[in-house]
């Protein structure tokens, strides 16, 4: 089992990178997982939303595989921290126990591009910065890895 | 109007301090905000959760005026930010403008305190660390003043 967590452009905020890089490797000592900080679109004003998500689900593309994909959309599906270990443990014990987690930039995913995904996960109704989003998602997939091997995670 | 935030304990992590003293930069630009980081309950083993939810329940009523009051609880009830937008441009328009949000600490809120809440908000079906928590409601408020206001949130 391997997961990749792909997302356009690089974490500019400093302080949010360090707690990225914090839980990368927290996640990595449990999983291999790597993660692909692909091209973002730039220069494009963001009242072109749509051509920024084409761009960049072009970008995405580029770096799957026949993974299980996950994608992260505040419409998506809910679930507690506890049911979400559980969906992990079955990916992760099925045929393809490969999973790519892709969450989309400013503008967000490209709504075609996340309807083709094997799960639209959602981490909240609410919107958030999609930096704040990325170390979300980190910290849930950590979390997730410690209740699905029985460990004690400080709160 | 004025915003007070109330939970215990001082940030630990210093990033997320960084960050939530960003956020509270940011608020305080658009409305009075103040963080009240009251005492928590320490030296005593996290077996005895319902203990240090009582002992830290009694720091947080200390600093309770007669605001609107709001619990964060990931039970509690969700909406999008807005939704959230909306629901508190109601209160500040209300006869009790000032709210006060309450944010439990590493086992949380205790349960009968929460219940006594005006309004019990989830920002998430999932358990995040309480730190993250922190600063993903202060993105939150700060969301919810710029839909208020009218402004242009850099996502």
């Amino acid at each position: 089992m391997k997961f990749k967590i792909i997302w356009p452009g690089k974490t500019k905020d400093k302080e949010i990178k360090a707690i990225q890089e914090k839980y990368l490797k927290k996640i990595n000592r449990l999983v291999p997982c790597t993660l692909i900080e692909c091209k973002e679109a730039k220069g494009i004003k963001d009242r072109f939303a749509k051509r920024i998500k084409k761009i960049e689900k072009n970008h995405i593309e580029k770096h799957i595989e026949d993974d299980y994909i996950i994608c992260l959309f505040d419409k998506g599906k809910q679930m507690n921290s506890k049911e979400f270990a559980e969906f992990l443990e079955r990916i992760v014990k099925s045929p393809t126990p490969n999973l790519t987690f892709i969450i989309g930039g400013s503008e967000g995913l490209e709504e075609g591009f996340i309807e083709k995904a094997d799960f639209i996960l959602s981490l909240s109704p609410m919107t958030f910065s999609h930096e704040l989003a990325r170390i979300m998602l980190l910290e849930q997939v950590y979390r997730a890895l410690t209740i699905m091997k029985g460990m004690k995670y400080a709160k």
